[in-house]
């Protein structure tokens, strides 16, 4: 959209932006703060600034925040889709100073102070990119149709609709060898997503399947956990480690350490030299950063991520901020962790910092994240929880787990379906959204 | 699959039935029952055959039972489609005679008597064909692209995407004529499904969606329900369907009778000669049978439907029997409607003769429907009950709408959380289900 005559590159375009509809208002006088992407960082930010005597946009190419820690949830049919995503306009229906875009954001022109989507484009005086990470494939992306990721709805539901397939296959197949290689699910990358996907498989496996089925025995399936690291967890204590290790293999997991994936195909893939025939491949090995880091031509990490400065803008443009998942920051020495707490304390960093300058004040103070805890869960009533001094697994773990899950999550519709649905599994290990839904056919 | 050498035909293929896999029993003695579709006809006539001594098999292409009076609140973000879908192994999981095949019917073979899945078949004593129904465009299935029917859970949520992308698209619209096509909503037939949808769509558009937008006024939405037929809901007494017109009007839907459809192209609509620029038309004018009557080769009705004998039996073949939507039924020279109940007595009516007859007596007792009541809801507390002698409108045929779709909405887990639904959405009028989800690019 063109925003004003003299911008010469949107010149041509015949659509204008939303707010430059009341054509009528003078030409703005508040500040513009323009936050790309409403996950935990983006969300958090806006939500920090619904005071702010400013103008404040999010923009974001779904309509739905998603609570991601809770995807696999639904990539394992334990809850729907709509149970752990809220409309982003419906959270932030009360902040009168905030408009929601729905619109996938193509560059930034620096020079300009822009927000490009396509032939539209969005001015701020304040900028923050919180736009997440994808998988990466290390080099391999080939590999992404055999053994898809986890990181949006439409993730989950390939791989709900691919697990459950491939059980219905195995009914009516009558060779043993397809029937194994049908029953077969690998998951490669031991971290908390690789660890809690291994755990439902298993339960739906082991558990809740087994009276469903007449030809096959589902508690025959195989569960293959691979990490390439020397143990699994690697940003949790050893010793919590060893014992999730411990409860995965009670629970039917087969945990393999030190074992990288060397290659994936359409039948398996190779682990330590050995060929495994496995229908289900699950990637949860590792993050790429969005290309948040091109639009900026910035600096990046191995992992694309945009290395900030200690206030967390970016060099060179003290207007602009990357957060969360996008941006490369390290404390002590350490890269801080991509997780929900570290984007949602940068959110809240950033806002203030923003307000502080909209205020005529020039703040120093640089970013500094602090750990409250980690937390993961292995299956139905086990998690581990290291809050640093106090390190915990087992029934108690689940419970905080649980809670503080239930707490974060948006929306108080949502908690109590989430809430029940976990009750009825817990106590009934059933399932509630085993649904598998065809995609129709682009036409 | 073949099932033994001298089926000729599908001799050459490599894959065999499920149940010939136990290749070490001797040939079955048991009577085979085959149920081809698992909707409210082919379940209640697996389930009524739950003691038989028989071998039952129930094909359905979805592995999930779909309770489809409620689709329409999937498609309005209401519910989440696994709330009103369960599977179909799950619901018949203690059924140790009857085994369920995820597959689609291609044909059937009367003459050796099999169900043809593709390269499989399956071989019957009794075959019951509960196929169901699909929309009918009368003769321009070229408008189905542009004005999509409610049947399946992807009809449900692509529906809910345009529905939610086109106040999206509109809130950065400006261009107030294309503004107003977005926020045009014509519902094509005013049957249940119709007047449901327009009023469910006029709840989002007054009432739950408010708050959300920035530059657009929701309650601005034109809904328009249209009816070719001199009065809308034609199947329930004309006093109901005055008062159900009235309340549709009172809550912002404009509702045209006696007006066909003329033309339906990209940008609307011709009714009664005037055209409405539209960009959202959805379907519910007519329902045309599965293609169930060309597999049998039978006599079928305009619809498509199968004119079965009095005991539902395919004319010429008294072990092959239609029910449902998929069966031309008269009774007192009225046909029976495409409704839920008379599937069900059917499918029990089906159930009991074949155990008749497996028992070695001949039954004579014609099909005959018992018709306990007619309902449809019309808005967040407004129902319309036709019991016969007993008619009503208003808050308290609601509740006994209400009682009558949870009960038969099946698995007490669905239950709960759609009851729970609905009183959030009562109190507070937002829909939980607000979720755009992107389909995955074709690769």
């Amino acid at each position: 959209m063109k925003e004003t005559q003299e911008t010469a590159t949107t010149a041509s375009t015949t659509q204008t932006t939303p707010d430059t509809r009341n054509e009528q208002n003078p030409p703005a006088v508040l500040p513009r703060i323009v936050i790309v992407g409403a996950g935990f960082g983006g969300l958090k930010t806006a939500q920090a600034l619904s005071r702010a005597n400013a103008r404040v946009t999010v923009i974001d190419r779904q309509n739905h925040h998603l609570f991601q820690p809770l995807l696999y949830w639904v990539a394992t049919a334990g809850l729907s889709p709509a149970d752990i995503s809220s409309p982003i306009r419906s959270i932030l229906r009360r902040q009168k100073n905030t408009e929601v875009v729905m619109a996938e954001v193509t560059g930034i022109d620096l020079a300009q102070q822009r927000v490009l989507m396509g032939e539209h484009a969005v001015s701020y005086d304040y900028l923050v990119l919180a736009t997440g990470a994808h998988d990466n494939y290390f080099g391999h992306p080939e590999w992404e149709k055999y053994a898809p990721g986890l990181k949006t709805i439409v993730d989950a539901t390939s791989i709900r609709r691919q697990i459950l397939l491939a059980f219905e296959a195995a009914e009516v197949e009558t060779d043993p060898q397809k029937i194994r290689s049908l029953l077969t699910f690998v998951l490669v990358g031991a971290g908390p997503t690789g660890v809690e996907m291994s755990g439902a498989i298993a339960e739906l496996a082991h558990k809740a399947l087994t009276s469903d089925f007449r030809h096959i025995d589902t508690k025959s399936s195989r569960i293959l956990l691979v990490e390439a690291a020397p143990r699994i967890l690697a940003t949790f204590p050893e010793s919590l480690a060893r014992k999730s290790k411990r409860k995965l293999e009670r629970m039917g997991v087969e945990v393999r350490e030190g074992s990288p994936v060397e290659q994936v195909d359409e039948h398996g893939v190779v682990v330590g030299g050995e060929y495994i025939e496995a229908h289900n491949i699950i990637w949860s090995a590792g993050v790429s950063a969005s290309p948040a880091g091109k639009w900026l031509g910035a600096d990046v990490d191995r992992a694309g991520r945009v290395k900030v400065e200690s206030d967390l803008s970016v060099p060179g443009y003290p207007n602009v901020f990357v957060i969360g998942d996008t941006a490369s920051v390290t404390q002590k020495g350490k890269p801080l962790p991509g997780v929900a707490p570290v984007a949602m304390q940068a959110g809240r960093y950033v806002a203030s910092l923003i307000l502080q300058r909209i205020a005529g004040k020039e703040p120093h103070k640089p970013f500094h994240y602090l750990n409250k805890g980690n937390l993961a869960t292995v299956g139905r009533s086990y998690a581990l929880v290291d809050l640093g001094k106090m390190r915990m697994t087992g029934f108690l773990a689940w419970v905080i787990w649980l809670v503080v899950h239930i707490f974060y999550l948006i929306g108080f519709r949502n908690r109590i379906i989430a809430l029940f649905q976990w009750a009825w599994t817990y106590l009934t290990y059933h399932r509630g959204a085993r649904l598998i839904t065809q995609e129709r056919n682009p036409q």
